[in-house]
C-alpha cells in the first residue's frame, strides 16, 4: 500500500500550504519578522527574480543569519533585508503588496527577551493592511506558549475579528484537539 | 498593476486548496455527501484513472445528476455512486482510504427537509476514520443557517475535538469576521 505524507504537522506548514496557493511568480511580498530567514527566502523562491521581498528584523543577527541562508541559495536580488521594527513599515515599503506574513513570538535558539510585542504589533499589522492590493492576503502565525504571548494572541485576534466583513474575510485555523496552548494561524483578505 | 483573483470566498473554496494539495494520483477516496456531484467529479479528476472514488446519498435525484456530470467530463470508470445512507459506509467500503469529504446539511436547490443529521453523521464520521489511512484525512464542511444544523454542527464539533491528539490532528477553519453563522470546515488527519 502506497504510504502517504503527513499533512498537518504544525501551523507553519499549513501557512506553506497557502503560501503556495495565494503567491505568484513576480508578487511583491513582506516578511515583517524575518527571524531566521527561512520564511524570507521561501518567499524568494516563490516569487522569482520578477518578484520582490522586504524582510523586517530588529535584530542584526537575524539579517546576518537571513543573509548568508539567501546568498547559499542564490537568492539575493530582489530582496531587501531592513533592521528596523516592522511597526515602520509604512517607512519602508511605499507601495501596495500581494502579500505579508507575520510569524510572532520570539527567534527560536537566540534571545528569547526579543520578541515582538502587542502595541508594535498592532502597528505593524494596520500597516500592512493598508499596503495589501485588492485580494492581497496576510497571515499571522501566533503562539501562546511564551510569556505575553496569549496578551499578544488576545489583541492580535480581537483587532482581526472586528475588521468589517465587506472590507476584510479572516480565517482562523486552529488545531482544536490539541493541548497547551496551540498555536494559531490567521489568513486576512482584503476585499 | 497585475490583478490578483479573490481568494478566500468561502470555505468550499479553501477546502479545495486542502483537497488539491492531499489527494494525489491514484488515491482511494470517499464523498460522504455526494448531492450534485460538484465534488465527486473533483475527486475524480484528482485522484485519475488509478484511483476510485466511493461516493454516498440517499437521494436517487443526486445519483442521477452525478452520473450526468460525471460522464459529460468522462469521468465513469473508478467511480461508484451508491444510493445509501453514509452511515452505512462499512458495508460499501471495505479497504483502507486516503481522503474522505463531508459537506453537510441539505442539498441547494433540492427538499430541504432532507438533510444531514446528526446521529447518522456521527456514525458516518466515526466510520469514515476507521477506513482512513495512516495519514488520510477527513474534511467536513459544517453549516449552521438552517434547523437544525446548530445542534448537528455541535454534535460533531464536540466528537471531533475529543480526539486524541496522539491518533488524529483536528484542525478547524472558520471565517471569525463574518456574521450570520458563517461555515465551519474541519480538517482531520489520522497519526
Amino acid at each position: 500500500m502506497k504510504k502517504r505524507a503527513k499533512f498537518l504537522t504544525n501551523v507553519t506548514d499549513v501557512n506553506k500550504i497557502y503560501m503556495r496557493n495565494v503567491i505568484k511568480d513576480g508578487d511583491i511580498v513582506v516578511d515583517a519578522t524575518m527571524g531566521n530567514g527561512n520564511d524570507t527566502k521561501f518567499l524568494a523562491e516563490l516569487v522569482g527574480q520578477n518578484g520582490f521581498i522586504y524582510a523586517f528584523d530588529v535584530q542584526p543577527q537575524a539579517l546576518e543569519e537571513t543573509s548568508r541562508l539567501l546568498e547559499k541559495s542564490g537568492f539575493t536580488e530582489n530582496v531587501s533585508l531592513i533592521l528596523d521594527g516592522h511597526e515602520n513599515i509604512l517607512k519602508h515599503v511605499d507601495r501596495e503588496v500581494d502579500f505579508v506574513i507575520f510569524n510572532l513570538g520570539y527567534l527560536p535558539r537566540a534571545d528569547h527577551n526579543v520578541k515582538t510585542r502587542p502595541e508594535t504589533t498592532i502597528k505593524a499589522v494596520e500597516g500592512a493592511l493598508s499596503l495589501l492590493k485588492q485580494n492581497g492576503i496576510m497571515s499571522i502565525a501566533m503562539y501562546t506558549g511564551h510569556d505575553g504571548g496569549k496578551e499578544e494572541r488576545d489583541m492580535v485576534y480581537s483587532y482581526l475579528e472586528k475588521l468589517p466583513q465587506d472590507e476584510f474575510s479572516v480565517m482562523e485555523n486552529i488545531f482544536v484537539n490539541q493541548v497547551n496552548n496551540p498555536p494559531q494561524l490567521l489568513i486576512v483578505e482584503k476585499i
